[in-house]
């Protein structure tokens, strides 16, 4: 049974929630604090719009934590594990927020505005927090704060026609992990070629609360005759892009090299935080690694980590999981003992119905589309 | 018409889940990426039991933080307001985590379980992340993690007896704000007399998330015959006891003075996360103030913080409303132009279905059960 959702002011809403919900948003979830539509018609409908044509997402609970200062560099460099001097102006670079343990407590997507000045885009949890206090401690010259800004993701192959509409040519014709700042009807909006869905597409920065419905309306209105549909972040294609979801897929308990992630952490870069901890597991073979896997069965519910077995041996979990229309199966993303995490291993994933026949795949299932 | 709640790994389950959705749980909220009930038979029938017999509520989502090591009272006191020195072993403590900017981060309760042992007992926000971050800058040397440990707040006017046939006479007897450790049937436990309701009360908080069935089938066992019933936190009762909802009520934009808590902050402490800042708001006049309000009309619904008007200008907010049976009319907290705090000023709420008549009042509606 579906569980109902409890408002209250500490769940925000988004500057685009009134517009969602005129648009049939039936679902939610509680993102940094803020409310997230998590379905509108239900997310098989919603991938063939995301794979066919294109989609329009209220992502607002991506919240931003702004770095500002003579020392914003220096803070950005504390709390994430690739070297900032190799991050340029203008571009997007996916990067790792991890603690002093090297887990992951966040991989943002972030974005250099200036020398001085970043935009960290974050998945769920506090990392405003985590920053301010780690500039705090060094005593940095330099401004932590959360912006006003709220992004929508436009994701699917129509995606570059629909912010060329909008926008015009030049930010529609970006490439990818590229960013432009321009002011629309007086409105300061930056669009970058980025997203979570494997598919072309882009995120819409409004700097704005009070223009959300505005923001809407113009998106919808530039996609019309191009099949433009309200949707939520589509599990079943970011499994099938191999793309994951903090805090469902890793933690502050899973590192890293543990998701493959490992070139997304500089070790010649000279500190922040979880370095100490990162050379050490960098050393250490690999107990466990991220896979997919192909679970047999009607369509699976992952509502929370389901174990994995092997030999009747607990040998990980299942993360993430979602019935894919490509390839007539549920995919699936888990941790699993690394001598298993090699492709077309049999295990069993203990799903809340009962036990399911899987067997491990290469990630991604599908390879993004980038240019 | 209620939202739903889409489920995923990322929002956790508590170890009382299965329990709770057997008991009827009809709402759910997150709170600390868990899970935890809003509603189970509705907030004045939940009201009435907790008034007259005794509740039993599954807060696992008040997550703690655990400072353990000789360096565990410099670490709690870079992150609270309150002098850590005057904190007796053994005393559990109301306290404020704030920001640099000195707005409140979370109010939680306090347990010093040693000279170098604490839990934070703490309200919705990763202040685990504001705490190992601060030490860490320190150099201080200490381990801060969030252990198992998940409390249920047993409240009530008979939840004395109910954790007397529970547990025994020494732990229902003890003092307001007081603690025991003990062991029983080989679980590790803390009882404390501490709580959200203004009611006669205590909270339970479990050492092993294995035990929620055992711990939660234990407390309705032993409150048979006393009227036990299942409830959410009581947003009734705690607004007519003038208890925050962090949040709701307060975020880092709202100081401890602005909401009457002054007394929490001790300024001759040497250093402490947001100390500079609340100096100079201590020595600034207030602006606005937190106050109760009688509002008119229909149940108060106040799912995002209402505007407050006094003839025709913008005076505040509404941040918590509830219907109370015992005063025939909606109460409330908001905050409002310093002028208009004290009690019977009349002002104008901004409901979603329409305005609504309001008169402040003084706070707490109904002073606290404590001994």
């Amino acid at each position: 049974m579906p569980l109902t959702l409890a408002e209250s002011p500490r769940l925000r809403r988004s500057p685009f929630y009134d517009a969602t919900i005129r648009a049939g948003a039936s679902a939610f979830t509680v993102y940094n604090h803020m409310l997230l539509p998590a379905a509108y018609a239900g997310m098989e409908a919603e991938y063939e719009a995301l794979t066919t044509a294109v989609t329009v997402w209220d992502v607002a609970g991506e919240r931003q934590v702004e770095f500002k200062g003579p020392d914003a560099a220096r803070a950005v460099q504390l709390v994430t594990t690739r070297d900032v001097t190799k991050h340029r102006v203008g571009r997007a670079r996916y990067v790792l927020v991890c603690s002093e343990g090297g887990g992951v407590l966040n991989d943002p997507v972030l974005l250099r505005l200036a020398d001085d000045h970043f935009w960290m885009s974050l998945a769920d949890r506090d990392i405003l927090l985590w920053a301010q206090a780690w500039a705090a401690g060094r005593g940095l010259d330099v401004e932590i704060t959360e912006p006003d800004v709220s992004p929508v993701q436009v994701q699917g192959p129509n995606s570059r026609e629909l912010i060329r509409r909008a926008f015009g040519d030049a930010v529609a014709d970006q490439r990818y992990f590229r960013f432009t700042r321009f002011t629309h009807a007086g409105v300061d909006l930056v669009v970058s070629r980025t997203g979570w869905s494997g598919e072309y597409g882009y995120e819409v920065f409004l700097t704005d609360s009070s223009r959300g419905e505005w923001l809407w309306d113009l998106l919808f209105a530039a996609g019309e005759g191009l099949g433009v549909t309200p949707a939520a972040p589509n599990q079943i294609r970011r499994i099938e892009g191999g793309i994951l979801s903090s805090g469902s897929d890793m933690d502050d308990h899973v590192n890293p090299y543990e998701l493959g992630l490992g070139r997304m952490v500089d070790l010649d870069v000279e500190e922040f935080a979880g370095r100490a901890a990162l050379a050490e597991a960098a050393a250490r073979p690999l107990e466990r690694l991220l896979t997919g896997l192909f679970v047999a069965g009607p369509p699976l519910a992952v509502p929370c980590h389901l174990p994995v077995t092997h030999d009747g041996e607990p040998v990980g979990r299942v993360s993430s999981g979602a019935c894919s229309p490509r390839f007539g199966t549920n995919v699936a993303l888990g941790l699993v003992r690394s001598d298993l995490a090699e492709p077309e291993h049999g295990v069993v994933v203990h799903a809340e119905d009962g036990e399911r026949a899987a067997v491990t795949a290469a990630l991604p299932f599908v390879e993004a589309t980038k240019d």
